[in-house]
């Protein structure tokens, strides 16, 4: 599997992999993507600058050129999938990465649940109609939490908006991953969370949305059985 | 005081105020801004896009002719403050606003605690002081939140990392935001927590952030006294 860092001005993926330190290797055939133990291969722009902290405040012409470069010149070789993280918004590197790859095969839709974050989704959502691109579903992300001293249910972002979208614009519902403070120290740390705490409510909702996206990619497995 | 909104891709500014509906009139001589009850002078695009599913996938060049028409053309009057809000990042939006305006007077930096939101506001810090915009200081925002059931603090985000890069950086530390679902629930339904509980511990975070901020711009009241 492929992961494309495409957040220009926020490219924190090395960091979430704990692979700050890595640069990326340039051969006489491209790019060779930075390898995870668990087989992930990554490009990020964050393994291209030296200095962490500094900026990059280019316009269109520059970041088009540089995504088509990030795309075009690694040698991904074979991959199963090959997934791309968006800032968010309908801009620039969602317009972009359309042109450049063609034909994509999805998108996944992450709102959390208030009604302001549920507008912006639905801007995704027609943007994605509108540039033929199938929606795998809708994601609520920050959803309910759980008090770590009391246990009990917390809706800090109100609840269940990403579903009643879901259900609105008849896109399936891949599900809610809790807002979680365990998922922002294993994030920071990087140490996923679905490695580091495999049984947690946490890390069974990004498997099951993982499994969800498999099903969608793949249709013809559910009439195999 | 004036308010524009220059977040294209998400411009919820109309909502947040319970204003969806409103369109500005144009007149012989501009745009007028819409008025709140309060005397805030808003522009934003949700004023002006009929559909709010409708999405803007527009390139740079649209962008920038956009940004310069709505802040060319709105009357806004004398004003003492026009408060710009920003989409996330150092791309288009930034970048037009500051080489319209020209002489930007000061820029808050906007970060939640954890180490991967740091990241990005570095790059804000470092893109704003290469750009010659002073750098009024830095927000924390959804901090310590206090469960609604116990009471007890949780730090979901993780703690402090606002305060940290401030001193790092000798910055002032405006002071911190925290994550409360009262909050998201006053901004959905467009009423300003500083208006509907004014007593709270939000309300009062927001109304000491904005006191920094106007000394900040006014240092000469500091000697008056």
């Amino acid at each position: 599997m492929g992961l494309a860092d495409a957040d220009l001005h926020g490219p924190n993926i090395p960091k979430l992999l704990q692979a700050e330190n890595v640069r990326l290797k340039s051969t006489d055939v491209g790019i060779d993507p930075y390898e995870t133990s668990n087989g992930l291969k990554v490009a990020s722009l964050g393994f291209l600058i030296e200095d962490p902290n500094m900026h990059i405040a280019w316009r269109d012409a520059v970041k088009y050129d540089f995504i088509i470069e990030l795309l075009g010149n690694i040698n991904w070789g074979p991959l199963d999938y090959l997934l791309f993280d968006l800032p968010p918004g309908t801009g620039n590197e969602q317009i972009t990465i359309i042109d450049f790859i063609g034909e994509v095969d999805g998108a996944v839709v992450v709102t959390t649940p208030q009604d302001l974050a549920i507008l912006d989704a639905r801007k995704m959502i027609s943007f994605s109609r509108d540039s033929n691109v199938p929606i795998v579903g809708v994601i609520e992300n920050m959803s309910t939490m759980s008090c770590p001293h009391c246990d009990k249910d917390i809706d800090v972002f109100k609840k269940g908006g990403g579903q009643k979208l879901a259900e609105e614009l008849v896109l399936p519902y891949l599900g809610s991953i809790p807002l979680d403070g365990e998922i922002v120290a294993n994030s920071d740390s990087g140490q996923p969370v679905v490695l580091s705490r495999p049984d947690s409510v946490a890390a069974k909702a990004f498997m099951k949305l993982a499994e969800n996206c498999h099903k969608f990619l793949n249709p013809e497995e559910a009439f195999k059985k």
